[in-house]
Protein backbone atom coordinates (compact mmCIF):
# COMPACT_ATOMS: atom_id res chain seq x y z
CA UNK A 1 0.00 0.00 0.00
CA UNK A 2 1.09 3.53 -0.65
CA UNK A 3 1.04 6.57 0.88
CA UNK A 4 -1.73 9.00 -0.74
CA UNK A 5 0.25 11.85 -0.36
CA UNK A 6 3.98 11.12 -1.18
CA UNK A 7 3.32 8.12 -2.88
CA UNK A 8 6.21 6.01 -0.79
CA UNK A 9 5.70 2.91 0.98
CA UNK A 10 2.12 3.35 4.02
CA UNK A 11 2.70 2.35 7.26
CA UNK A 12 -0.68 3.50 8.40
CA UNK A 13 -4.26 3.09 6.74
CA UNK A 14 -7.74 4.87 7.79
CA UNK A 15 -10.09 2.76 6.47
CA UNK A 16 -12.76 5.36 7.57
CA UNK A 17 -10.86 8.07 5.62
CA UNK A 18 -9.80 5.21 2.50
CA UNK A 19 -6.38 6.67 3.32
CA UNK A 20 -3.11 5.35 3.95
CA UNK A 21 0.02 7.19 5.13
CA UNK A 22 3.60 7.18 5.81
CA UNK A 23 4.44 8.11 9.09
CA UNK A 24 5.68 11.66 7.99
CA UNK A 25 2.38 12.12 6.11
CA UNK A 26 0.46 10.75 8.84
CA UNK A 27 1.74 13.74 11.25
CA UNK A 28 0.64 15.93 8.50
CA UNK A 29 -2.67 15.15 8.25
CA UNK A 30 -2.59 14.86 12.14
CA UNK A 31 -1.59 18.51 12.60
CA UNK A 32 -3.83 19.66 9.55
CA UNK A 33 -7.29 17.87 11.51
CA UNK A 34 -6.52 19.85 14.62
CA UNK A 35 -5.62 23.09 13.06
CA UNK A 36 -8.70 22.63 11.05
CA UNK A 37 -10.88 21.52 13.76
CA UNK A 38 -9.50 24.70 16.16
CA UNK A 39 -10.48 27.39 13.76
CA UNK A 40 -13.10 25.96 11.73
CA UNK A 41 -14.71 25.74 15.55
CA UNK A 42 -13.10 28.96 16.47
CA UNK A 43 -12.01 27.09 19.86
CA UNK A 44 -8.56 30.15 20.23
CA UNK A 45 -6.33 31.66 18.12
CA UNK A 46 -2.29 32.26 18.94
CA UNK A 47 -2.90 35.00 21.15
CA UNK A 48 -4.88 33.31 23.56
CA UNK A 49 -4.18 31.82 27.18
CA UNK A 50 -5.00 28.03 26.70
CA UNK A 51 -5.32 25.75 29.75
CA UNK A 52 -4.25 22.21 28.41
CA UNK A 53 -5.81 19.34 30.82
CA UNK A 54 -3.44 16.19 30.76
CA UNK A 55 -4.06 13.04 32.59
CA UNK A 56 -0.51 11.18 31.16
CA UNK A 57 -2.96 9.21 28.70
CA UNK A 58 -2.40 9.12 25.04
CA UNK A 59 -5.18 12.04 23.71
CA UNK A 60 -4.26 14.89 25.99
CA UNK A 61 -0.36 13.68 25.69
CA UNK A 62 -1.09 14.07 21.48
CA UNK A 63 -3.36 17.19 22.43
CA UNK A 64 -0.02 18.84 24.15
CA UNK A 65 2.54 17.77 21.88
CA UNK A 66 0.48 19.05 19.44
CA UNK A 67 -0.44 22.57 20.94
CA UNK A 68 3.16 23.10 21.66
CA UNK A 69 4.57 22.42 18.00
CA UNK A 70 2.00 24.55 16.55
CA UNK A 71 2.81 27.65 18.62
CA UNK A 72 0.10 27.95 20.64
CA UNK A 73 0.14 29.82 23.86
CA UNK A 74 -0.51 26.62 26.13
CA UNK A 75 0.08 25.74 29.99
CA UNK A 76 -0.45 22.32 31.01
CA UNK A 77 -2.77 21.52 34.37
CA UNK A 78 -2.41 18.03 35.77
CA UNK A 79 -4.55 17.32 39.07
CA UNK A 80 -3.51 14.41 41.19
CA UNK A 81 -6.48 12.50 42.14
CA UNK A 82 -5.13 10.01 44.55
CA UNK A 83 -6.34 6.63 42.51
CA UNK A 84 -2.85 5.18 43.70
CA UNK A 85 -0.42 3.80 41.62
CA UNK A 86 -2.05 5.20 38.74
CA UNK A 87 -1.84 8.59 40.08
CA UNK A 88 1.57 8.54 41.18
CA UNK A 89 2.38 6.82 37.24
CA UNK A 90 0.34 9.49 35.38
CA UNK A 91 2.03 12.83 37.30
CA UNK A 92 5.89 11.17 36.38
CA UNK A 93 4.63 10.80 32.98
CA UNK A 94 3.52 14.41 32.91
CA UNK A 95 6.15 15.92 34.79
CA UNK A 96 8.69 14.14 33.02
CA UNK A 97 7.82 15.86 29.80
CA UNK A 98 7.22 18.89 31.24
CA UNK A 99 10.98 18.71 32.06
CA UNK A 100 12.43 17.44 29.01
CA UNK A 101 10.70 20.30 26.73
CA UNK A 102 11.13 22.88 29.45
CA UNK A 103 7.00 23.40 29.32
CA UNK A 104 5.18 25.06 32.19
CA UNK A 105 2.78 22.81 34.33
CA UNK A 106 0.01 23.35 37.36
CA UNK A 107 -0.01 20.56 38.98
CA UNK A 108 -2.97 20.37 42.05
CA UNK A 109 -2.99 17.37 44.37
CA UNK A 110 -6.64 16.78 45.74
CA UNK A 111 -5.34 14.49 48.75
CA UNK A 112 -2.43 16.86 49.74
CA UNK A 113 -4.28 20.06 49.10
CA UNK A 114 -7.85 20.20 49.60
CA UNK A 115 -8.09 16.03 51.60
CA UNK A 116 -10.43 14.60 49.32
CA UNK A 117 -10.85 10.53 48.91
CA UNK A 118 -12.32 9.95 45.80
CA UNK A 119 -12.84 6.33 47.13
CA UNK A 120 -14.08 7.11 50.40
CA UNK A 121 -16.47 10.20 49.46
CA UNK A 122 -17.61 7.40 46.82
CA UNK A 123 -18.75 5.35 49.71
CA UNK A 124 -20.24 7.95 51.56
CA UNK A 125 -22.17 9.73 49.06
CA UNK A 126 -23.31 6.37 47.35
CA UNK A 127 -22.39 8.19 44.13
CA UNK A 128 -19.91 6.39 41.48
CA UNK A 129 -16.04 7.24 41.70
CA UNK A 130 -16.42 9.10 38.22
CA UNK A 131 -18.85 10.84 39.26
CA UNK A 132 -17.58 12.43 42.21
CA UNK A 133 -13.96 12.53 40.35
CA UNK A 134 -15.91 14.71 37.39
CA UNK A 135 -16.80 17.00 39.74
CA UNK A 136 -13.44 18.10 41.13
CA UNK A 137 -12.22 18.40 37.49
CA UNK A 138 -14.63 20.65 36.38
CA UNK A 139 -14.45 22.38 39.67
CA UNK A 140 -10.37 22.90 39.19
CA UNK A 141 -9.84 23.27 36.06
CA UNK A 142 -12.02 25.73 35.97
CA UNK A 143 -11.05 27.84 39.32
CA UNK A 144 -7.32 27.34 38.01
CA UNK A 145 -8.04 28.73 34.44
CA UNK A 146 -10.26 31.52 36.33
CA UNK A 147 -7.91 32.86 39.04
CA UNK A 148 -4.64 32.74 36.07
CA UNK A 149 -6.99 34.48 33.34
CA UNK A 150 -7.14 31.66 30.70
CA UNK A 151 -9.24 31.99 28.19
CA UNK A 152 -10.24 28.81 27.35
CA UNK A 153 -9.89 24.96 28.38
CA UNK A 154 -8.68 22.51 26.17
CA UNK A 155 -9.01 18.40 26.42
CA UNK A 156 -7.70 15.38 24.86
CA UNK A 157 -11.43 14.12 24.10
CA UNK A 158 -11.65 11.99 21.12
CA UNK A 159 -14.16 10.58 18.51
CA UNK A 160 -14.44 7.68 19.77
CA UNK A 161 -14.94 9.17 23.56
CA UNK A 162 -17.64 12.03 21.69
CA UNK A 163 -19.41 9.32 19.96
CA UNK A 164 -19.88 7.06 22.80
CA UNK A 165 -21.02 9.97 25.42
CA UNK A 166 -23.33 10.45 22.19
CA UNK A 167 -24.67 7.14 21.68
CA UNK A 168 -25.43 7.61 25.90
CA UNK A 169 -27.12 10.81 25.13
CA UNK A 170 -29.28 9.21 22.41
CA UNK A 171 -30.04 6.19 23.90
CA UNK A 172 -31.57 8.11 27.20
CA UNK A 173 -32.64 11.15 25.38
CA UNK A 174 -31.14 13.54 27.07
CA UNK A 175 -32.54 16.70 25.67
CA UNK A 176 -30.49 19.24 27.34
CA UNK A 177 -27.33 17.15 27.36
CA UNK A 178 -27.72 16.74 23.38
CA UNK A 179 -28.29 20.49 23.22
CA UNK A 180 -24.68 21.18 24.81
CA UNK A 181 -22.82 18.43 23.60
CA UNK A 182 -20.10 19.36 20.94
CA UNK A 183 -16.60 20.52 20.53
CA UNK A 184 -16.82 24.26 21.90
CA UNK A 185 -18.91 24.73 25.35
CA UNK A 186 -19.36 28.69 25.40
CA UNK A 187 -19.11 30.89 28.22
CA UNK A 188 -22.34 31.22 29.54
CA UNK A 189 -21.19 33.31 32.27
CA UNK A 190 -17.56 35.48 33.49
CA UNK A 191 -16.99 32.29 35.96
CA UNK A 192 -17.65 30.07 33.52
CA UNK A 193 -14.31 29.78 31.51
CA UNK A 194 -14.96 28.20 27.21
CA UNK A 195 -14.06 24.38 26.92
CA UNK A 196 -12.71 23.16 23.60
CA UNK A 197 -11.77 19.81 22.15
CA UNK A 198 -9.55 19.84 19.50
CA UNK A 199 -9.15 16.19 18.80
CA UNK A 200 -12.98 15.19 18.44
CA UNK A 201 -12.49 14.03 15.05
CA UNK A 202 -9.29 12.00 15.76
CA UNK A 203 -9.60 8.39 17.00
CA UNK A 204 -8.25 6.61 19.95
CA UNK A 205 -6.14 5.08 17.68
CA UNK A 206 -5.04 7.95 15.55
CA UNK A 207 -4.03 9.73 18.97
CA UNK A 208 -2.00 6.53 19.78
CA UNK A 209 -0.17 6.57 16.17
CA UNK A 210 0.93 9.81 16.95
CA UNK A 211 2.54 9.88 20.28
CA UNK A 212 3.92 6.68 19.26
CA UNK A 213 6.03 8.15 16.07
CA UNK A 214 6.43 11.07 18.14
CA UNK A 215 8.34 8.93 21.11
CA UNK A 216 6.51 10.34 24.02
CA UNK A 217 6.14 8.69 26.81
CA UNK A 218 2.42 7.81 28.13
CA UNK A 219 0.40 5.96 30.21
CA UNK A 220 -0.90 3.13 29.07
CA UNK A 221 -3.30 1.88 31.32
CA UNK A 222 -6.80 3.63 31.84
CA UNK A 223 -8.16 4.50 35.51
CA UNK A 224 -8.77 1.58 37.45
CA UNK A 225 -12.45 2.88 38.15
CA UNK A 226 -13.46 3.53 34.83
CA UNK A 227 -13.78 -0.36 34.25
CA UNK A 228 -17.09 -1.76 33.59
CA UNK A 229 -18.18 1.66 32.77
CA UNK A 230 -20.90 2.25 30.33
CA UNK A 231 -19.17 4.48 28.61
CA UNK A 232 -16.58 1.28 28.06
CA UNK A 233 -19.24 -0.87 26.52
CA UNK A 234 -20.71 2.06 24.33
CA UNK A 235 -17.39 2.53 22.96
CA UNK A 236 -17.41 -1.45 21.92
CA UNK A 237 -20.56 -1.21 20.33
CA UNK A 238 -19.71 1.28 18.52
CA UNK A 239 -16.43 -0.56 17.22
CA UNK A 240 -18.22 -3.50 16.09
CA UNK A 241 -20.24 -0.69 13.93
CA UNK A 242 -17.25 1.01 12.64
CA UNK A 243 -15.47 -2.52 11.67
CA UNK A 244 -19.10 -3.73 9.55
CA UNK A 245 -18.99 0.11 8.48
CA UNK A 246 -15.80 1.95 8.53
CA UNK A 247 -16.93 5.43 9.12
CA UNK A 248 -19.88 4.95 11.24
CA UNK A 249 -18.72 6.70 14.24
CA UNK A 250 -17.63 9.90 12.49
CA UNK A 251 -21.02 9.67 10.33
CA UNK A 252 -22.48 9.10 13.20
CA UNK A 253 -21.13 12.41 15.04
CA UNK A 254 -20.42 15.02 12.47
CA UNK A 255 -23.65 14.44 11.55
CA UNK A 256 -25.32 14.58 14.84
CA UNK A 257 -23.78 18.31 14.94
CA UNK A 258 -24.18 19.55 11.35
CA UNK A 259 -28.14 18.26 11.57
CA UNK A 260 -29.27 16.65 15.04
CA UNK A 261 -28.04 19.18 17.38
CA UNK A 262 -29.35 21.92 16.27
CA UNK A 263 -32.90 20.47 17.15
CA UNK A 264 -31.93 20.44 20.46
CA UNK A 265 -32.80 23.42 22.61
CA UNK A 266 -31.28 23.29 26.44
CA UNK A 267 -34.53 22.89 28.53
CA UNK A 268 -34.55 25.65 30.67
CA UNK A 269 -32.52 28.45 31.72
CA UNK A 270 -31.23 28.13 35.64
CA UNK A 271 -30.25 31.03 37.07
CA UNK A 272 -26.74 30.77 38.12
CA UNK A 273 -25.72 31.62 41.41
CA UNK A 274 -22.28 32.16 43.73
CA UNK A 275 -21.35 30.40 45.95
CA UNK A 276 -21.67 30.84 49.76
CA UNK A 277 -18.57 29.63 50.30
CA UNK A 278 -16.23 29.99 47.37
CA UNK A 279 -17.75 32.35 45.36
CA UNK A 280 -17.85 29.66 42.10
CA UNK A 281 -21.08 29.91 40.41
CA UNK A 282 -23.11 27.13 41.18
CA UNK A 283 -26.79 26.57 41.26
CA UNK A 284 -27.39 26.40 44.67
CA UNK A 285 -26.33 27.83 47.48
CA UNK A 286 -23.32 26.07 48.19
CA UNK A 287 -21.35 24.54 45.11
CA UNK A 288 -20.90 20.90 44.57
CA UNK A 289 -17.06 20.89 45.08
CA UNK A 290 -17.66 22.84 48.35
CA UNK A 291 -20.07 20.14 49.72
CA UNK A 292 -17.85 17.83 48.76
CA UNK A 293 -15.00 19.40 50.96
CA UNK A 294 -17.38 19.41 54.20
CA UNK A 295 -18.60 15.96 53.28
CA UNK A 296 -14.82 15.01 53.58
CA UNK A 297 -14.09 16.81 56.51
CA UNK A 298 -17.14 14.67 58.50
CA UNK A 299 -16.02 11.55 57.42
CA UNK A 300 -11.89 11.43 58.22
CA UNK B 1 -41.21 -16.54 41.11
CA UNK B 2 -44.59 -15.49 41.23
CA UNK B 3 -47.19 -13.79 38.98
CA UNK B 4 -47.36 -10.02 39.44
CA UNK B 5 -51.22 -9.98 38.83
CA UNK B 6 -52.47 -13.66 40.00
CA UNK B 7 -49.94 -14.32 42.20
CA UNK B 8 -49.70 -17.82 41.21
CA UNK B 9 -46.66 -19.46 39.44
CA UNK B 10 -45.07 -17.56 36.99
CA UNK B 11 -43.70 -18.76 33.51
CA UNK B 12 -42.96 -15.72 31.87
CA UNK B 13 -40.72 -13.07 33.31
CA UNK B 14 -40.14 -9.40 31.51
CA UNK B 15 -37.19 -7.65 33.12
CA UNK B 16 -37.70 -4.74 31.58
CA UNK B 17 -41.10 -3.84 33.12
CA UNK B 18 -39.83 -5.61 36.21
CA UNK B 19 -42.78 -8.50 36.59
CA UNK B 20 -43.35 -12.42 35.98
CA UNK B 21 -46.75 -13.86 34.88
CA UNK B 22 -48.64 -17.23 34.56
CA UNK B 23 -49.53 -17.75 30.68
CA UNK B 24 -53.18 -16.40 31.68
CA UNK B 25 -52.00 -12.97 32.94
CA UNK B 26 -49.24 -12.92 30.35
CA UNK B 27 -51.88 -13.02 27.29
CA UNK B 28 -54.02 -10.11 29.56
CA UNK B 29 -50.89 -8.19 29.44
CA UNK B 30 -50.32 -8.47 26.04
CA UNK B 31 -53.76 -8.12 24.94
CA UNK B 32 -53.73 -4.68 26.96
CA UNK B 33 -50.55 -3.32 25.62
CA UNK B 34 -52.14 -3.92 22.22
CA UNK B 35 -55.30 -2.19 22.87
CA UNK B 36 -53.57 0.60 24.71
CA UNK B 37 -51.18 1.34 21.75
CA UNK B 38 -54.07 1.56 19.20
CA UNK B 39 -56.28 3.73 21.76
CA UNK B 40 -53.35 6.43 23.00
CA UNK B 41 -52.04 6.56 19.42
CA UNK B 42 -55.90 6.50 17.83
CA UNK B 43 -54.93 4.05 15.02
CA UNK B 44 -58.10 2.55 14.22
CA UNK B 45 -61.89 1.94 15.81
CA UNK B 46 -64.12 -1.09 15.80
CA UNK B 47 -65.67 0.30 12.73
CA UNK B 48 -62.52 1.18 10.71
CA UNK B 49 -61.84 -1.65 7.84
CA UNK B 50 -58.36 -2.53 8.70
CA UNK B 51 -56.14 -4.31 6.37
CA UNK B 52 -53.79 -6.85 8.37
CA UNK B 53 -50.44 -7.39 6.68
CA UNK B 54 -49.25 -11.05 7.27
CA UNK B 55 -46.12 -12.70 6.16
CA UNK B 56 -46.37 -16.21 8.30
CA UNK B 57 -44.04 -14.91 10.89
CA UNK B 58 -44.74 -15.09 14.66
CA UNK B 59 -45.11 -10.82 14.86
CA UNK B 60 -47.45 -10.80 11.92
CA UNK B 61 -49.35 -14.27 13.27
CA UNK B 62 -49.86 -12.86 17.14
CA UNK B 63 -51.35 -9.51 15.32
CA UNK B 64 -53.92 -10.84 12.60
CA UNK B 65 -54.98 -13.30 16.06
CA UNK B 66 -55.21 -10.75 18.62
CA UNK B 67 -57.01 -8.42 16.54
CA UNK B 68 -59.34 -10.57 15.55
CA UNK B 69 -60.25 -12.17 19.09
CA UNK B 70 -60.43 -8.19 20.09
CA UNK B 71 -63.40 -7.81 17.67
CA UNK B 72 -62.01 -5.73 15.11
CA UNK B 73 -62.68 -5.17 11.58
CA UNK B 74 -59.75 -6.97 9.79
CA UNK B 75 -59.34 -8.64 6.56
CA UNK B 76 -55.31 -10.34 6.45
CA UNK B 77 -53.22 -10.01 3.13
CA UNK B 78 -50.41 -12.03 2.42
CA UNK B 79 -48.25 -11.55 -0.76
CA UNK B 80 -45.97 -14.80 -2.10
CA UNK B 81 -42.64 -13.17 -3.02
CA UNK B 82 -41.68 -16.20 -4.87
CA UNK B 83 -38.67 -16.94 -2.81
CA UNK B 84 -38.37 -20.51 -3.17
CA UNK B 85 -39.54 -22.57 -0.75
CA UNK B 86 -39.84 -19.34 2.14
CA UNK B 87 -42.93 -18.18 0.06
CA UNK B 88 -44.20 -21.53 -0.72
CA UNK B 89 -44.35 -21.98 3.60
CA UNK B 90 -45.46 -19.22 4.65
CA UNK B 91 -48.03 -19.00 2.45
CA UNK B 92 -49.12 -22.43 3.94
CA UNK B 93 -48.84 -21.62 7.17
CA UNK B 94 -51.20 -18.08 6.63
CA UNK B 95 -53.67 -19.98 4.69
CA UNK B 96 -54.22 -22.98 7.26
CA UNK B 97 -54.84 -19.91 9.58
CA UNK B 98 -57.51 -18.55 7.85
CA UNK B 99 -59.14 -21.70 7.30
CA UNK B 100 -59.17 -22.85 10.52
CA UNK B 101 -60.65 -20.23 11.88
CA UNK B 102 -62.97 -19.07 9.09
CA UNK B 103 -61.35 -15.72 8.10
CA UNK B 104 -60.85 -13.91 5.22
CA UNK B 105 -57.47 -13.60 3.70
CA UNK B 106 -56.39 -12.15 0.34
CA UNK B 107 -53.49 -13.71 -1.67
CA UNK B 108 -51.34 -12.00 -4.32
CA UNK B 109 -48.59 -13.56 -6.02
CA UNK B 110 -45.87 -11.59 -7.79
CA UNK B 111 -44.41 -14.18 -10.11
CA UNK B 112 -48.19 -15.40 -11.42
CA UNK B 113 -49.70 -12.18 -11.13
CA UNK B 114 -47.26 -9.85 -12.30
CA UNK B 115 -44.39 -11.67 -13.64
CA UNK B 116 -42.04 -10.28 -10.87
CA UNK B 117 -38.89 -12.08 -10.05
CA UNK B 118 -37.22 -10.08 -7.34
CA UNK B 119 -33.90 -12.33 -7.67
CA UNK B 120 -33.71 -11.10 -11.13
CA UNK B 121 -34.51 -7.75 -10.55
CA UNK B 122 -32.07 -7.15 -7.74
CA UNK B 123 -29.28 -8.27 -10.22
CA UNK B 124 -30.78 -6.26 -13.07
CA UNK B 125 -30.98 -3.02 -11.08
CA UNK B 126 -27.87 -3.89 -8.53
CA UNK B 127 -30.57 -2.71 -5.92
CA UNK B 128 -30.20 -5.17 -2.91
CA UNK B 129 -33.38 -7.90 -3.04
CA UNK B 130 -34.66 -6.17 -0.07
CA UNK B 131 -35.08 -2.97 -1.19
CA UNK B 132 -37.13 -4.54 -4.41
CA UNK B 133 -39.18 -6.55 -2.05
CA UNK B 134 -39.70 -3.17 0.07
CA UNK B 135 -41.07 -1.23 -3.10
CA UNK B 136 -43.11 -3.99 -4.24
CA UNK B 137 -44.78 -4.59 -1.18
CA UNK B 138 -45.97 -1.01 -0.01
CA UNK B 139 -47.00 -0.69 -3.50
CA UNK B 140 -49.09 -3.94 -3.22
CA UNK B 141 -50.62 -3.65 0.39
CA UNK B 142 -51.41 -0.05 -0.50
CA UNK B 143 -53.16 -0.57 -3.73
CA UNK B 144 -55.14 -3.30 -2.33
CA UNK B 145 -56.05 -1.46 0.67
CA UNK B 146 -57.38 1.75 -1.39
CA UNK B 147 -59.47 -0.12 -3.83
CA UNK B 148 -61.52 -1.76 -1.55
CA UNK B 149 -62.28 0.87 0.56
CA UNK B 150 -60.04 -0.26 3.75
CA UNK B 151 -59.20 2.75 6.11
CA UNK B 152 -55.87 2.07 7.46
CA UNK B 153 -52.96 -0.64 7.13
CA UNK B 154 -51.80 -2.46 10.19
CA UNK B 155 -48.18 -4.26 10.26
CA UNK B 156 -46.50 -6.21 12.78
CA UNK B 157 -43.33 -4.58 13.52
CA UNK B 158 -42.44 -5.10 16.95
CA UNK B 159 -40.29 -2.87 19.66
CA UNK B 160 -36.97 -4.57 18.37
CA UNK B 161 -37.71 -3.92 14.77
CA UNK B 162 -38.44 -0.02 15.56
CA UNK B 163 -35.43 0.10 17.92
CA UNK B 164 -33.10 -1.16 15.04
CA UNK B 165 -34.85 1.06 12.71
CA UNK B 166 -33.98 4.35 15.14
CA UNK B 167 -30.48 3.34 15.37
CA UNK B 168 -29.96 3.04 12.24
CA UNK B 169 -31.53 6.50 11.21
CA UNK B 170 -29.75 8.09 14.22
CA UNK B 171 -26.19 6.88 13.10
CA UNK B 172 -27.08 8.50 9.86
CA UNK B 173 -28.90 11.29 10.89
CA UNK B 174 -31.63 10.60 8.88
CA UNK B 175 -33.95 13.95 9.72
CA UNK B 176 -36.92 13.06 7.09
CA UNK B 177 -36.63 9.24 8.41
CA UNK B 178 -36.52 10.71 11.74
CA UNK B 179 -39.12 12.51 11.22
CA UNK B 180 -41.83 9.95 9.73
CA UNK B 181 -40.64 7.12 12.14
CA UNK B 182 -43.38 5.90 14.26
CA UNK B 183 -46.47 3.75 14.84
CA UNK B 184 -48.88 5.84 12.96
CA UNK B 185 -47.83 6.75 9.57
CA UNK B 186 -50.77 9.66 8.75
CA UNK B 187 -52.65 9.81 5.50
CA UNK B 188 -50.77 12.48 3.50
CA UNK B 189 -52.94 12.15 0.52
CA UNK B 190 -56.54 10.65 -0.52
CA UNK B 191 -54.27 7.41 -2.75
CA UNK B 192 -52.11 6.46 0.74
CA UNK B 193 -53.62 4.80 3.08
CA UNK B 194 -53.00 5.37 6.74
CA UNK B 195 -50.49 2.53 8.44
CA UNK B 196 -50.01 1.58 12.11
CA UNK B 197 -48.46 -0.68 14.16
CA UNK B 198 -49.98 -2.09 17.12
CA UNK B 199 -47.30 -4.01 18.57
CA UNK B 200 -44.33 -1.57 18.43
CA UNK B 201 -43.95 -1.94 22.58
CA UNK B 202 -44.28 -5.76 22.45
CA UNK B 203 -40.86 -7.03 21.73
CA UNK B 204 -40.23 -10.28 20.02
CA UNK B 205 -39.87 -12.72 22.34
CA UNK B 206 -42.79 -11.50 23.68
CA UNK B 207 -44.64 -12.25 20.12
CA UNK B 208 -43.28 -15.71 20.34
CA UNK B 209 -45.09 -16.27 23.60
CA UNK B 210 -48.27 -15.05 22.17
CA UNK B 211 -48.17 -17.38 19.40
CA UNK B 212 -46.66 -20.01 21.51
CA UNK B 213 -49.21 -20.01 24.41
CA UNK B 214 -52.09 -19.46 21.59
CA UNK B 215 -50.98 -22.79 19.59
CA UNK B 216 -50.53 -20.37 16.56
CA UNK B 217 -48.35 -21.90 13.80
CA UNK B 218 -45.94 -19.75 11.96
CA UNK B 219 -43.08 -19.95 9.86
CA UNK B 220 -39.58 -20.28 12.40
CA UNK B 221 -37.18 -19.08 9.45
CA UNK B 222 -36.61 -15.39 8.40
CA UNK B 223 -36.05 -14.59 5.03
CA UNK B 224 -33.46 -15.69 3.53
CA UNK B 225 -32.11 -12.09 1.70
CA UNK B 226 -32.86 -10.82 5.61
CA UNK B 227 -29.40 -12.57 6.10
CA UNK B 228 -26.51 -10.31 6.97
CA UNK B 229 -28.68 -7.09 6.64
CA UNK B 230 -27.43 -4.50 8.94
CA UNK B 231 -30.94 -4.26 10.59
CA UNK B 232 -30.03 -7.51 11.84
CA UNK B 233 -26.37 -6.04 13.56
CA UNK B 234 -28.22 -3.14 15.05
CA UNK B 235 -30.75 -5.52 16.57
CA UNK B 236 -27.55 -7.85 18.39
CA UNK B 237 -26.05 -4.47 19.49
CA UNK B 238 -29.17 -3.52 20.73
CA UNK B 239 -29.54 -6.85 23.03
CA UNK B 240 -26.43 -6.30 24.43
CA UNK B 241 -27.38 -3.51 25.55
CA UNK B 242 -30.58 -4.81 26.74
CA UNK B 243 -28.54 -7.31 28.43
CA UNK B 244 -26.69 -4.94 30.55
CA UNK B 245 -29.23 -2.83 31.11
CA UNK B 246 -32.98 -3.92 31.09
CA UNK B 247 -35.34 -1.60 29.18
CA UNK B 248 -32.97 0.40 27.19
CA UNK B 249 -34.38 -0.07 24.18
CA UNK B 250 -37.93 0.83 24.89
CA UNK B 251 -36.54 3.71 27.04
CA UNK B 252 -34.69 4.70 23.19
CA UNK B 253 -37.70 4.28 21.57
CA UNK B 254 -39.81 5.59 23.50
CA UNK B 255 -37.64 8.37 24.62
CA UNK B 256 -37.58 8.91 20.76
CA UNK B 257 -41.28 9.56 20.02
CA UNK B 258 -41.73 11.73 23.56
CA UNK B 259 -38.87 13.33 23.05
CA UNK B 260 -36.98 13.04 20.29
CA UNK B 261 -39.33 13.21 17.28
CA UNK B 262 -41.16 16.65 17.67
CA UNK B 263 -37.65 18.05 16.84
CA UNK B 264 -37.06 16.79 13.76
CA UNK B 265 -39.38 17.48 10.40
CA UNK B 266 -39.89 16.47 6.91
CA UNK B 267 -37.15 18.23 5.05
CA UNK B 268 -38.86 19.52 1.77
CA UNK B 269 -42.84 18.87 0.55
CA UNK B 270 -42.23 17.01 -2.44
CA UNK B 271 -44.98 16.89 -5.03
CA UNK B 272 -46.95 14.14 -5.30
CA UNK B 273 -48.48 13.23 -8.90
CA UNK B 274 -50.29 10.26 -10.65
CA UNK B 275 -48.54 7.42 -12.35
CA UNK B 276 -49.32 8.11 -15.92
CA UNK B 277 -49.48 3.88 -16.07
CA UNK B 278 -51.59 2.93 -12.85
CA UNK B 279 -52.50 6.04 -11.31
CA UNK B 280 -51.27 5.45 -8.09
CA UNK B 281 -49.43 8.57 -6.21
CA UNK B 282 -45.59 8.92 -7.55
CA UNK B 283 -43.04 11.66 -7.24
CA UNK B 284 -41.68 10.72 -11.08
CA UNK B 285 -43.93 10.38 -13.69
CA UNK B 286 -43.85 6.64 -13.51
CA UNK B 287 -44.05 4.90 -10.02
CA UNK B 288 -41.78 2.48 -8.93
CA UNK B 289 -43.76 -0.31 -8.99
CA UNK B 290 -44.29 0.51 -12.87
CA UNK B 291 -40.87 0.77 -13.49
CA UNK B 292 -39.63 -2.49 -11.78
CA UNK B 293 -42.72 -4.55 -13.89
CA UNK B 294 -41.14 -2.54 -17.11
CA UNK B 295 -37.96 -3.76 -16.72
CA UNK B 296 -38.94 -7.19 -15.66
CA UNK B 297 -41.12 -6.89 -18.76
CA UNK B 298 -37.20 -6.10 -21.01
CA UNK B 299 -35.41 -8.65 -18.79
CA UNK B 300 -37.41 -12.02 -19.53
ZN1 LIG C 1 3.70 10.10 2.62
ZN1 LIG D 1 -17.89 26.63 46.46
ZN1 LIG E 1 -51.19 -14.71 36.82
ZN1 LIG F 1 -47.61 3.01 -11.52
Amino acid sequence: MKCIRCKKKAVITLKRHNAAFCAECFLHYYRNQVLKNIQKNKMFKKDDKVLVVVSGGKDSMALWDVLVKEGYNVVAMYINLGIGEYSNRSQEVVENFAKKNNLPLIVKNIKEEFGLDIYKLSKTLKRSPCSVCGTIKRYLFNKVAYDNGFSVIATGHNLDDEAATLLGNILNWGESYLARQGPVLPQTHPKLIKKVKPLYTLTEKENMYYVLLNKIEFLHEECPYSVGARSILYKELLNELEEKSPGTKQRFLIGFLEKGKKHFKEVENIELKECKTCGHVTTTEECSFCRLTKVSNTVS
